[in-house]
């Protein structure tokens, strides 16, 4: 899940300038990548026991998200575009789909009663983030810039921790 | 084992459609990569003690996992032929003897009795696979696609979770 | 967070001293992100609880730690001079102010008179290399080599571990 | 630690016969960074405690072991002189010595009667891969195909594994 910035050559700032939007589109995957990080890490610690489909719907969630260096890149190589945004939006949707998959297997498998349960709650937060990845796709190809902006405020959105799950961990698990 | 796809330049559809093949070969090495993480990450739990062979099956399963985009470039990059099938299918066949050893050293160290032994069953599924690998070569020289597809299917079937090893393991582990 | 060195081609000397900048550049970046490394994974032993700030933090430190190849080749690869050393230092101080950050984030939760707060000490350290990296990008203005000079100084003095925390740590942390 | 094979373009055997010398030196890289894995995997489980010191000293190794993936690929797609073989073997000489600078801070740490020290043992093994990889880099200048032959003598010594420290190691350390 290794994002990467090609080096440019060159010893001016015009050279630097032509980075920005790629910089900026480096910025939104990473803290997009990073969010789900945190709140996979936050969730596992409220899980009992892992079954199989858990395992795949993991797999599935880390398939989609092994992308993220993909559309990162053909977004700021190639600019602001509706298919470029479009394809942008298209796995974030995705990657929001595999994490509520990813809810509903452990769910199953904890019961609805569970501690599980209770810690998840409503998971409102969730619902509407995949609402508005929804919504963005054919924003994308009405204003792809204003699309973006939007995916941008859905992640500024989540930057607020997650309460949930956070009384849970400990501190040997962030400790790598 | 990192599967890389290259940035497309290009704004329109074209640039994206021409990305399918590889786009598709992709999802097929990531499946198995992931089947092997899963399998692996499962039968260790298993697992009471590691000797030194072990660890030497263990980097053998790994180096052929480790051309594993090597091999999805070849296949992705040049287009079905025989010998681009011929080569995923012989890296595939590798990874599943060596994925073999590795099973027969652990039972060495187990013993036949062993709670290893026992969860481990007959392995029906992985002798199956083994098969399926050895017949995917030489049709590739027949049929190239069709030894693809054939390939995929081996895969599809590994999605059903391997239910001998799940019992045994635990949330914690599946958390990073 | 790998650094990437180009193999280059020929088979002479020559080709090799070519190598020689960016081979140094190679050797200062991976002080500074094995120094981080270090810190990090020392800090997190005296650490009781993680709450959703630390983890924001945690990743804020990640991101500049994630440039550090960028801003590596981009130095190695232009050569010493106001520009690129000024985006080299400017990643190294991001780096300190996120560490720093985080540091005050592990305090907040902890409180002033905690055991980790006296593990921290006064973190003199920390502050002086804050420092340093400040001078260094003006500095890289007046004399790029100068000022490349000094933050390699910076990295030297920290190889000298960092006691507060090294008596915390188990050897089976460091083993992976 | 991530080698890499480039992708050929073409469909013909002789597309994958000029990847012959560059797929010998990936497989011979591999079984070095395997061995030092294996073995700092199997020392670090008989370790009490790790000091400052020991944690520079792994930094250290890790920096030549990092430097694998760029002179394998310098000598593969470079081919067998003796500069690429020169290089080749310095870098296993300075990977052999910041072993051996590890072992010295570890036995500084744990004393000479300690568990570590009986468990260590005289370490013939190492001795005599440091002395080889000496011998390996003027031989370079002579023969340069016989010092790679040799080099690969050493690391074919290294598959019997190190039963010194195996007793020590349990399963789940190898589950990942």
């Amino acid at each position: 899940m290794v994002l990467e910035l090609k080096v440019p050559h060159g010893q001016d700032l015009a050279t630097l300038k032509e980075l920005g939007p790629i910089f900026l589109c480096y910025i939104l995957s990473f803290a997009n990548v990073g969010i789900y990080w945190n709140n996979h890490h936050h969730m596992f610690h409220s899980v009992k026991h892992v079954g199989g489909w858990v395992l795949w719907a993991n797999l599935h969630l880390l398939f989609w998200l092994s992308l993220m260096p993909f559309v990162t890149g053909f977004l700021g190589e190639n600019g602001v575009s509706t298919l470029t945004v479009a394809v942008y939006a298209v796995d974030l949707l995705m990657c929001a789909v595999s994490y509520t998959l990813l809810v509903i297997a452990l769910l199953a498998q904890h019961g609805k009663d569970s501690a599980f349960a209770r810690a998840l709650g409503s998971d409102l937060k969730g619902k509407l983030s995949l609402a508005s990845y929804v919504i963005s796709i054919p924003l994308a190809f009405w204003q792809p810039l204003l699309s973006l902006v939007f995916i941008a405020g859905v992640a500024a959105a989540w930057i607020v921790p997650d309460r949930r799950f956070a009384a849970d961990s400990r501190s040997d698990d962030h400790a790598r």
